[in-house]
């Protein structure tokens, strides 16, 4: 990587991805998201041998959004292991929108398609395991810090206020799965640490030394820690690549190759597995959810270096 | 491949797996398919630089099926470019059943989900050019013996008349895409064209050959020929590794971690890109409709041979 | 009614919703229907004891469409028997558009909810007895003609090819319903002969002869032929109640209180059980279909005589 | 009546559908329902001219559940009149079962079909006007004690806590309403209504008392008050006749021919317009939720006496 890409080039197609913004608008379901800068666009890259190249506006801080459920899948799957986890919860791309509700009735066993849909994630938040909804907030921010190579990440209060006020629709999902029995314990508190998770504040160099973990196959780059399992991390990066991009997973992991997964804050995590971990933020999100600029400067990145998977 | 690899080895894979096959029934639902032998096995194994080689039940002949979709789908990129094909059949994993009907009501543009799925693929099918379906078919044909190195390649007659008689539900999705423009010529011949491509007899040594040309970028490996553009591979491919194996692929692409395609009959095939090009053919298929032996298979044969993109 | 009711008054009730008609639009999904002058409103009422009144445009012709669902489940009926009727149709309100398949798929056993969506009166119509297409519509029409005490009724060549031309969504449900087993019989067949009853056409004093033969429990006013039995007049009306006016008969019968039929030619066919038949024409439709100035006219008549059978 | 009918034809008729119990059960989705005894089955009718006849297990106590949402709509209509509520809930039959939620999802606008299902009650009951929960509650008791006669009418407590426990997909439906604006006060306090509504306790007798309001256009039989305008009984009496009996309704009201409203606890509450109110009890319900002998006992006495409204 260090021999044929350099900090110039990254910089130019942020600029030629810059003005596709316009086509997007940010996210307005939360208020807290609609004061973003529609027009910010930065991209981190972080090799998993040299040192990260960054582009663009990567100062910005934003919330995780859906980017943590590929998080608390990790910490659920290390928790409870493959089969508990896969019987709250499938492993099929799902062709629906991520706050579909209509799904979880009429589908066998009222399962959630996946852990990328907010169903899903729900589902996953309720199998993290510890004492309180502190401490499994406390357990899961700490390995966020740790795979991110930063002590400094917190949650931003104000987006998690938001999330609790207006988050009535995750309501109604978290209430039908405790109806069914998807959800077990306490439906207020998967729902309490859901949303925190949701709102924990990144840079989209934060992101990409989280992709760069999943990228070396469970081992934070520079270190021999095996924190995750290599099965859960494979698990991992193939869920994100057949539905990690909303209703545009297929689109998107067509023209980029590489697993990827978004967030309505704009953000977007990005792995190439065996060669870096990518982050990337946007606030300008097309009707799908997706960061409209960061997922065009993706796609040619991933061109421009080779990165798809399937050719 | 030829340095780790031997037939010995795969010989005792696929006795491992042909038990399995008790777990799973023949496809019943055309009465041709009734009559294969549910504990059949066979693999062959086509690396890119090496020589063929196959274990089990590599003799057996069977019809296509669902796999044909993967050829009709390059035939008609190649004829049509991305633009039109994708303003007739989306890009995204459905999580629906193969033969669904109501998606195609509810969803926007009433556009069929993917080209896996049986109303994607008779969209497609409408879509390939020629000036008869005589023709058409011709000329698909001709393409699978060129890319399978196999010019004896033909139409099974009796599973043909079967698929014609039985196809009440094909019909039905073919007029619903007729009556919301996503077909624009003549319905009966879209259908008859999909149904003789369903048809055409193959042995998992044809998959295999099938499968390399897709590993190998569009070139038929040991030829310079570029047949079809790299960029339909890659879309190829990546749909076939959403959305190739029906209900199951979410799961499938987590246990191999390579694109694959199945069909009813039992065969399987799967493109390890840049390596090898992999056929499985084993008709006890479970409720998803997937070979059952031949899944597990490929998962143990993937696994032993480190093909999963993702880790 | 002679008494109390005179023509003076009825033509006064006409004029006034005239008018309304500006707010709907006449039928735009077959070609033929468009002709239609959207302005035209007319009324029928013939009493059980008494001489029919007319106001408004009664001169006007204008085929069944819908309306010709309830002639064809009387006849299925006394073919057949309730049980084998009612085991390939239900007798559920549908809350579901006219012309919907996804239904068709999802509900259990792929019974069309009732006989007055198009799947169900498709499946209706393939079960009239007769030896070819053309006797069993020979058979349909002199009922027709004998409980609207009219020998010149007959089909609108025009709008029959003009079904003809644009019935793909009524071939997908049909076929459709072929593969579940729902239709027994010739597709083409059943839906030929759905078309041309669709197109037969008649005057709003035909549709109130017809309404007054419903009214009269399955006698021709004036006469003491019971044609139909009670129990199948019964039936029938009560399915007009629940399921007449498409998405609007919930509406409709808290409104109008009677059971009625409406076709999206803008006629409506209307029973007061007891006492009259009513029919109406108005070709302006609203969106869910029905008549905009007919169903309010049908509305004020209803309520100016206390028809209301619920109150 | 006085005439015709006899207390001991009406006893013959119960213990001849008595054992038609057997062939359903009783209801356990709540605790409290499942200590039913299934073999109870009785029956009151109280004529508009004329004295109360029962036959069969009177005595017997049972929770008002869904035929709540009768008076909760009287009530609701009453306090807001026709436009406001029904810009929260459909006049339209379902077709859908009684505690759906993906319907609410799909459909235009997220309107509850209609007051019949649990989406449109529960949006009904937070429509009722009054300072708290508990006043709320006091006033709708007192009209219910007013309608049938008896002031001794309560609250089952255990019937309450058992529905506050298991209501998580009532929750689900109630916070998916608050999120589409359907609901715009507090959803607990809605669902806390909508709970004690359910739990009341009544006989067959209470039932059949609150049917002859029904019948009577709103006025308690014997007296002279219009306490409730008769448009809104000809509105809520035309919506139990489309959608009173669940996913029963249209071959109930084909069957029976007069508006009614089951309970899972095996209550039928049927109105006779203009001749008499109906008061059933019978705890063994059918798979659609509606008492199997009930059902059975009050379609025999329709035909009996004529009741059809339409023929």
């Amino acid at each position: 990587m260090a021999d044929y890409f350099n900090a110039q080039e990254l910089h130019q197609m942020v600029e030629e991805n810059r003005r596709v913004a316009h086509y997007g608008e940010v996210a307005s379901y939360i208020p807290e998201l609609q004061h973003a800068d529609p027009e910010r666009l930065g991209i981190t890259v972080v090799p998993l041998n040299g040192k990260p190249i960054t582009a663009g506006d990567c100062h910005l801080d934003f919330s995780l959004q859906s980017i943590s459920k590929v998080i608390s899948l990790m910490v659920a799957l290390s928790d409870n292991g493959f089969e508990r986890v896969f019987s709250k919860v499938g492993m099929e791309p799902s062709g629906e929108p991520f706050n579909s509700i209509s799904k979880l009735e009429t589908v066998e066993n009222h399962i959630p398609l996946n852990p990328m849909i907010n169903s899903g994630a729900i589902a996953v938040a309720s199998l993290i395991k510890g004492e309180s909804v502190d401490l499994k907030f406390e357990k899961v921010l700490e390995f966020i810090k740790k795979i991110a190579k930063n002590q400094g990440i917190t949650i931003n209060d104000k987006v998690y206020r938001s999330e609790m006020e207006t988050g009535d629709r995750n309501r109604a999902v978290a209430y039908f799965m405790k109806s069914t029995g998807i959800i077990e314990g306490n439906v207020d508190e998967a729902l309490d640490l859901y949303f925190r998770l949701c709102s924990i504040s990144v840079t989209c160099h934060d992101l990409a030394q989280m992709a760069a973990f999943l990228a070396n196959d469970g081992i934070v780059p520079g270190t021999h820690d095996q924190l995750i399992d290599v099965e859960i991390i494979k698990a991992v990066n193939t869920i994100m690549f057949t539905a990690g991009m909303y209703n545009e997973s297929g689109e998107s992991a067509m023209r980029t190759g590489i697993p990827a997964k978004s967030g309505v804050s704009g953000g977007i995590l990005a792995v190439a597995p065996g060669k870096m971990g990518i982050g990337i933020i946007g606030p300008a999100i097309n009707k799908k959810g997706n960061s409209i600029a960061g997922l065009r400067l993706l796609s040619n990145f991933s061109r421009r270096f080779g990165l798809h998977l399937l050719a």
